[in-house]
């Protein structure tokens, strides 16, 4: 049936060549094609001063596109991104599909129950924004702002950073309550920030990667009902891993990656809104900055209301098809068995990073996410070298800190299908070796 | 070296479930982790009230992804997609890189080159958004303008009308110029309508592939510098099927998309600012309103300045690899033989349809873009059952009109990897089946 054979002998090309130099013009009467024009001269007919377009080229093909790839394989055990399984790169050698056939809409439609069950939600609007994890934070800020509201950002690391930043951008009013690198928000200190600013939108982050804070989430819904608030929850780097319930913990927006637990290649944030948030995007008085996130949009796209569905953009066709396939993986072994997965090959790192003289950046275990494990760099100790010793030694990724871990912390990832003990063995083999490694007064590297 | 094995047979699952029914709660000296205290309660030490998770679990894996996923091989002549080479495709097989590991810089380079053949320029700022197409139109409003500012729209098609949507929302002062379906503007048009609205910034569609038209771009350039003016121009449909040349024709800021001519899958935005445009960004008063699109934290994550790279989001890694795989086969073929391909199957189609006694909407050839072929649909004839036939029968896509040619026009994409002499005798012998069979009383269909 694929009959597509390009053919590189095209005689056009090399007729186009070699013609006059004269500055090409067009006119109401020769417009554009310049090519037909050049290649075949009756085909326009009129007569009309058409020059050759060689001689604007002024860009020549790169040598290094010459070259072949080089992707070498590495274990990625930072925060993000993880490895995907073979399965998932399979789906993404599938043939393409249009955006709108029935095939695809019936992928997107697999997707979004995939979904469901992830964020344990049976919300109506759950789509994906076609954009990778911040496309996701910018979708919440750029739906439930309008000037002038009122978000307060409980920030405990880069992500509320960055919300705040966002949140300003679209002239939000944004409180910021902050609590120091590694640390997490009680109820009590939420509820009383909460009765302080009576903010339209609430943000917070479950699993805060720069630092490796698990920030509980239970409880704040209901805390957030009282004071009118929405509360948005980024779940990027925990999904998957901690447990999370939309709908039973009273969360009206959630979104995540794909990249991380879920291990599908990054591409996407899948993002879900409640029937609360969709009440304070659709009383809106200004529109939604962005036609491409708007959710409206994006929800009649992903068959989440009831007309039928309109145009709005090319989704990513084959990452769609690689996240349908990771859901299914996480389906298969289901969110309790992933959740214990994580917790034990956590607590099986803790234990190591202990055995070998270490210590984690969070000491009290509770509040430590499984997902991307921080751990403090002793005084006087190179990270970098560290770091480097992994990759060059054994093309392992670990990764050090962000914004305020940054210089003070290795982060660990573990997350999804690299989530195993044997990883965890790996790497605690390799952080002995590459710690006797680094205290050499002339180490290898 | 990779040793993912997931073990599905962890116990904690089991050992979950079937706990105390209680409300769950958490306290600052208890927080979180609800999963570690369910299944490890000695873990946490301290005596709390965590009950088990199992209970909350509201939403089931779904069936749906219990099934394979159903991907039937098509030819897609349609707008776009279009289809990808299997090289592009294993590409994505690769292993995933991280965001910012060297390997994938370097890749980014070769992109970055890649692009700037494509795009015929030289310009620093040079790269891809993390999203489809419409986040390259995106990417151009939310740079390049600020609330009040003029921009002038060419609309004869739907991407005019959603560039100025998009400009709307970015509370810009939108002047819109007008042709009717199928039509282009001349120079003339456009130079007085520069001068009437004196407009920061004019945005013009190369290729309108819900008409078919090819507009002009050469000389626009030079007018607008007269008035000030930026040059922004979508070629998303364009791209590779006919000449461009942003340096030499004075465009200061162009857009395409990965999954027309380009042939990878729909993923990424190509895009390029000249310093004309980066001017008007950096002396912008009003921050840009979206940190996703923000050019110039996209521009220092993709080397195009002088400073380290710095991490501004997670760009969707095997896409990467695919459109460097697709950019790699566009330089070995050169853009003239790619621009001479197109035109001569354009040519060979558009003989072939008035072989069979359609005709094409655009009557002047030199007008009609010879990526997106439209034909018009003759009275008293229902497209629908001529796009049917061509799927059902033959697995071929090729779609009707859009926007303003919407029921009028069939829509033929010749690009790229489909852009054969091949699949055009292909489509030429099925729309001649299909126009018999739909003027049946009773068609198969």
């Amino acid at each position: 049936m694929f009959r597509q054979i390009i053919s590189r002998s095209i005689e056009g090309a090399t007729r186009a060549s070699g013609r006059s130099n004269t500055k090409a013009s067009w006119s109401a009467t020769c417009i554009g094609d310049l090519l037909n024009a050049a290649i075949t001269p009756s085909a326009t007919g009129a007569a009309c001063v058409c020059t050759t377009t060689a001689d604007r080229m002024s860009v020549s093909p790169p040598e290094c596109l010459k070259m072949p790839i080089n992707v070498p394989s590495k274990l990625l055990m930072g925060p993000g991104p993880s490895n995907s399984p073979l399965r998932v790169h399979y789906a993404m050698m599938k043939p393409l599909l249009g955006h709108l056939h029935p095939e695809f809409c019936k992928i997107m439609d697999d997707v979004k129950e995939g979904l469901r069950y992830v964020f344990q939600t049976n919300a109506r609007v759950v789509c994906c924004v076609s954009g990778t994890g911040h496309a996701g934070m910018e979708t919440t800020m750029t739906n439930l702002l309008e000037p002038g509201d009122v978000i307060l950002v409980a920030q405990n690391g880069i992500w509320g950073e960055r919300a705040a930043d966002m949140a300003r951008r679209h002239e939000a009013d944004v409180r910021v309550i902050e609590k120091p690198a590694g640390e997490v928000f009680s109820l009590e200190e939420l509820d009383s920030a909460l009765a302080k600013h009576k903010p339209a939108v609430l943000f917070m982050v479950q699993g805060e990667s720069s630092t490796g804070a698990l920030q509980p989430i239970e409880g704040v819904g209901p805390l957030c009902r009282k004071y009118g608030t929405l509360l948005a929850v980024d779940t990027v780097a925990s999904l998957g891993g901690v447990p999370f319930y939309m709908d039973a913990w009273d969360v009206d927006l959630v979104y995540t990656g794909t990249q991380k637990v879920i291990s599908a290649p990054p591409s996407m944030a899948p993002i879900a809104f409640n029937e609360r948030a969709m009440t304070k995007v659709n009383a809106r008085k200004v529109p939604v900055r962005s036609f491409y996130e708007d959710i409206t949009w994006l929800a009649n796209y992903w068959g989440c209301d009831d007309m039928p569905r309109r145009y709005h953009h090319t989704a990513p066709i084959s990452s769609v098809y690689a996240l349908r396939e990771a859901l299914s993986i996480v389906c298969e072994e289901g969110l309790e068995s992933l959740w214990s997965r994580h917790s034990e090959c956590a607590q099986m790192l803790h234990r190591g990073i202990k055995d070998i003289g270490l210590q984690m950046f969070i000491e009290d275990p509770s509040k430590r996410a499984p997902t991307v494990n921080t751990i403090k760099v002793p005084e006087g100790l190179d990270w970098m070298k560290v770091v480097k010793y992994f990759m060059s030694k054994y093309m392992v990724e670990i990764s050090g800190g962000l914004g305020p871990s940054a210089g003070k912390v290795w982060r660990v990832g573990l997350m999804g299908y690299n989530c195993t003990p044997e990883n965890v063995d790996l790497v605690l083999k390799i952080m002995k070796e590459a710690l006797e490694d680094a205290k050499k007064p002339t180490s290898q590297l």
